[in-house]
């Protein structure tokens, strides 16, 4: 070598493969950064090491099968470190896919996507999405999502390893492994999860923790000071450490003795350092979040035996150590599974039925036959009863609807009751208790979905406010999880305006993608179980309510499968001609149609509409919707007990909302029904000033 | 005493005058709770004896002066149990004030008050309400929420002493006692606040834990099997615990170590028994959320020694007990404070007028005199930027004026330059490291503008979903806290649809009582401040760009003092009849400008409205109004990059909005804004459409 060569080597210089592998891993993202002038390589520098040898190693996961549905699942919680996800999906050669696991014939990261990493239409977006790109098996950079996401990937395998495998038939046995970064770990949602992992005994669940003591502000030691191995030991987790990232074989060690941990979740310390090999901006929060700039990534190429001006290099052999190791491994793993799924298939025909649908997203046939529909009844019933009458109508035929609730199952009416708890000694149950941990319950419960099964989750409305992310996440990944939310007005009652709703429904229709749902009685809420559950692609919150509400007269008023379209005429004037249309959801409803009554009896040609979810009505074709509000009646009433934001859209300027525009306060239902405007007489009076009648009395 | 005396007693039987009183705080619970039919006794009945114990013997409260800026600050976490706060303040004589702290002549909660439990317009809401009850601390029930704000009060009391106490003049020196359920304690915000507690030291701040081992569900041990202690020590705490919740002695005894503890704060663990007393209740969930029912109610009553038919008794000397023990050390040492006080009017009298204004929520004189106001400039700035540059112009004239980021401090330029860090060693800095704990940070917030300081908060508007329950809060309580959230919208670019807020301003402007402002440029955001800073009785969301905004010439366009009135006439047509109008806030106001000059340009006269805050347009009269958005103007434009959801309450059925109607993608900003239609042209086409032009053109 001449001394021209060694400051600028051509090809580069490394002590192993392994190394050489690494340092790949480390450019790529270097390189994808600096050409996207955007993203973070720090993380990935420093986890480069890591991250190869589980893959490496330890990772059960063929490459050419990548839904394999007993693969390892390795989640990247810190997902601004996405690059190092992208090219470890690239070197292992994981090939493209589509949503029903169909080979697509390219790899899932070719070079070519990560020199677009941030660009448009690129399947290496800035943080890992879930569906974009195969390999990613979760949606993460919101922190502590992945390793909430990755307990209930964890529960999941538990759960399906009780449901399917049969003696000598281990069709389920595999765990999930999850990368955190400090952040994840300060994030309450991440507490939440280790605690109820740790309750739950999820020895299948390992996180490792980027322990490189740096987030953008600063050092860690401005606001991070705990001790977090000790932390995760009072959850019940074994914890393990390892001084240096790049000591590859300690690492490797630690995960030996965390595959024998049979009775707890594990937690790995690595001690790295953020933008390892950078000589200006390693171990800084410099390095967090900006490219290295131009000058600084030959300086660190340099520094890693690396050709100066190779951009975007793959020396040979890498691509072949990853084929030789988790390639071949992976490869042997998953045709020992086929072969033993040939033989569960025959021995368990029902079973294996039933897994195909589960892993494909499909649900049971005939899932819907037993959905009940309830006779009129003046008293009723509050739709969260009638929620649980439903559910537990359906669960029979839909094995792997399960869920639970925040510590509320008996207010949310979730459980499930000829089924048993999932609890440490019975992985299998249906049932799960989240205790006061709403957060990490949706997340959880992304999880859960993210493996197959069809979770929801049970808590009071006010407190969807408590679990906003992950709802926003299940839309973002098209996660057919079922929200269910009761209590849902100030016709709770004397819990008063800390537990009473008001801008929540508001907020929750504001999500892309979220079908919400506020059902006026005991069958419109079944339907909205059908709508909910016929789709699998979506998720809902279905809003009930604590009160009762009676069960109309449906061959008075029209059928409650119009849930379906999201709105639909309930009662209309003769004719079908009306001069006055009331518009509303849930509770209110039942206003409504006592005042078109009376309307009706004054000689008004009224029609009532309920709406229970805007988000169905809006994707209706143009000429259903104008049947159910026709443009040019613009005499519009609309009632909710929640914000008024969002009715102006089919209320018009003409028209007005009977709705909250303060929170509500601590009394009796019906007083504060009365306080706030919800009567009878109120919504008569707002129809009659829209028929400008009401204005001219009150001018006279 | 006769043999049926002995059963039905007609005066309590007690041990001890402290047994008394510890009975009469039940039996008031349950009284009001079974009276209401509604509510939680069962809490209050398993902590009387540790509450009573900690007022009587500990707590440094005056009754008579409920204001005094140095009293000891009692949080009931488990709002729930409000009852046994309301029956504490009855007994305890707390007198009535108003927001200002004076005296109102009648008690802060009378017995009949206590009867009234949970009924409309009672002192005694379901939930302990700030400002509808003095002694009410702050607003509690949803759980983590109170512990998460007893943090912050007692970081505020930590900076109050560090500011304002002088040698030999002790102003401050107060503690925080908060008393949380098992609940509190399962919520990641209260995790994230222990451990910014644990970092800082804080020990001044002491949490008892109920620890009685129900919730709603049933046994803790179904979801909640951690080793609580041992947490809180790895956050840095230490640890007590006191093995019967009715032996007041050995609390007693914890509570005065606890006393001793200089350097970190301290968790007492109660070991106690929910419903205590109830013979058939007693520590089950049945009694968590249900009354007694009357003969339940009246065994428990036997089983106290109270006479069984009496209600909301409270025997002779039990009010004069919390006199002499808890009024009288109080009232000392207020008096000492008061003596104090005086001697520091005159030893430092522009620090006493500062402490004077801080408490009394007033603002300092001439705070904003150094408002910037910024020159046109066509590159301009980011808003984040501008807002950075106007809260450092801010910050010396407005001492108290404080706050920080959830780790991204650089990003929401919210660091307050020539100021220190609140840290262990600092408490007096201004500028806080909440690190990634965005929900702790709100509610920290809370309890600091509890405390009189004025906080702000920082982080990307995509977290406000992590920290919507102290946001809502904020809004509930009237608290001025400024929530700053910057990277508002798709023009962030690269970091994808995980980090693009979409309906993050629909939910933000959903909640009542909350400002949400979106300025357009370097002015706007001045002048947002200055409206923010100006009211001291609403919480306010700040919502700033990412990217580079022109600095509009205000010679040329509508002043930015508009922003006062929420929306304002930016650009108008020639004489002010506009034929279309375009209304747009913060980036996107600046497509609509270009787009207003190309349609000047031919000839179509247009008006552009800038609309910062829906919520400070909508309190403007309606004349105001009308001026902005003359109503026989229907051709109308509405232009903003979030969700779309609210839009039409100003375009109504026939104007549009250029909106977000899905997630957003990660690609540099001005792809996105181009794959989004946030372009000259599109507003154009709309305009054209609205305008009936474009459809002829379209159809042709």
């Amino acid at each position: 070598m001449t001394a021209a060569e060694a400051r600028h080597p051509q090809a580069p210089a490394a002590e192993s493969l392994d190394e050489l592998a690494i340092n790949t891993i480390r450019t790529l993202a270097i390189d994808a950064v600096q050409k996207a002038d955007s993203g973070h390589a720090g993380a990935p520098m420093g986890l480069a090491p890591v991250a190869y040898t589980l893959w490496t190693r330890f990772l059960r996961y063929d490459p050419k099968d990548p839904a394999w549905p007993d693969r390892d699942r390795f989640v990247l919680s810190c997902g601004h470190a996405s690059m190092l996800l992208y090219a470890l999906i690239h070197l292992a050669g994981v090939e493209r896919v589509d949503q029903h696991g169909k080979k697509l014939g390219k790899p899932a990261v070719s070079l070519d996507d990560i020199k677009a990493f941030r660009e448009l239409d690129s399947v290496c977006p800035g943080h890992p999405e879930y569906r974009i790109t195969t390999g990613v098996e979760t949606t993460t950079g919101p922190l502590g999502q992945g390793a909430a996401n990755s307990v209930g990937m964890a529960m999941a395998e538990r759960w399906l390893e009780q449901r399917f495998n049969r003696p000598g038939l281990p069709i389920f046995g595999h765990r999930v492994w999850t990368l955190c970064s400090d952040g994840d770990l300060m994030e309450g949602v991440a507490s939440e999860a280790a605690s109820i992992a740790g309750h739950l005994k999820l020895s299948n669940l390992c996180w490792i923790y980027d322990d490189n003591t740096v987030t953008i502000d600063g050092h860690t030691d401005i606001a991070f000071t705990e001790d977090v191995a000790k932390r995760f030991q009072a959850y019940g987790w074994k914890t393990f450490e390892v001084e240096d990232a790049n000591d590859c074989e300690a690492f490797a060690r630690v995960v030996d003795r965390v595959l024998e941990v049979q009775d707890r979740p594990t937690l790995i310390l690595v001690h790295s350092v953020i933008g390892y090999g950078s000589p200006h901006k390693q171990g800084t929060s410099k390095i967090h979040s900006d490219p290295l700039g131009e000058e600084e990534v030959r300086l660190t190429k340099r520094a890693y035996g690396w050709p100066e001006d190779a951009q975007f290099l793959v020396p040979d052999g890498v691509r072949e150590r990853f084929d030789a190791s988790l390639g071949a491994r992976g490869a042997k793993a998953r045709e020992a599974w086929s072969a033993l799924m040939r033989r569960y298939g025959e021995a368990e025909p029902t079973l294996a039925e039933e897994l195909k649908r589960l892993t494909t997203g499909q649900p049971p046939e005939g899932w819907d036959e037993a959905i009940p529909s309830f006779d009129p009844d003046a008293k009723g019933m509050a739709s969260r009863e009638a929620s649980g009458k439903v559910l537990n109508a359906i669960a029979p035929d839909y094995p792997w609807l399960m869920g639970g609730s925040a510590d509320l199952a008996g207010s949310n009416k979730t459980t499930i009751e000829n089924d048993t708890d999932l609890q440490p000694r019975s992985y299998g149950g249906r049932n799960v208790h989240y205790g006061v941990r709403e957060h990490a319950m949706g997340s959880i419960s992304n999880g859960l979905a993210l493996a197959g099964l069809r979770p929801y989750t049970g808590t009071f409305l006010i407190f969807s406010d408590y679990m906003r992310p992950p709802t926003r996440l299940a839309a973002l990944m098209e996660l057919p999880v079922v929200f269910i939310f009761t209590h849902d007005s100030i016709g709770l009652g004397q819990d008063g305006p800390t537990h009473q709703p008001i801008e929540q429904l508001a907020a929750l229709r504001a999500i892309p993608g979220m079908i919400t749902l506020r059902p006026c009685d005991a069958n419109e809420t079944a339907e909205a179980w059908r709508a909910i559950l016929a789709q699998t692609g979506k998720p809902a919150c279905l809003s009930l309510s604590r009160q009762a509400l009676p069960t109309l007269d449906r061959s008075k008023y029209g059928s409650a499968r119009g849930v379906a379209k999201g709105a639909y005429v309930l009662a209309d004037a003769e004719g079908g001609a009306p001069e006055v249309i009331l518009l509303s959801t849930g509770s209110e409803v039942h206003l409504c149609l006592e005042a078109y009554d009376r309307l009706t009896a004054e000689g008004v040609k009224a029609r009532v509409v309920s709406m229970p979810s805007w988000d169905l009505f809006e994707v209706q074709d143009r000429a259903y919707r104008d049947s159910v509000l026709p443009p040019q009646v613009r005499a519009r009433v609309a009632v909710e007990a929640a914000a008024e934001l969002g009715w102006d859209r089919y209320t018009g300027f003409d028209g007005e909302a009977i709705a909250m525009r303060s929170f509500g306060m601590s009394a009796p239902a019906k007083d504060l029904q009365k306080h706030f405007g919800f009567t009878v007489d109120k919504v008569l009076e707002a129809a009659r000033r829209q028929l400008g009648r009401g204005r001219d009395q009150e001018t006279a």
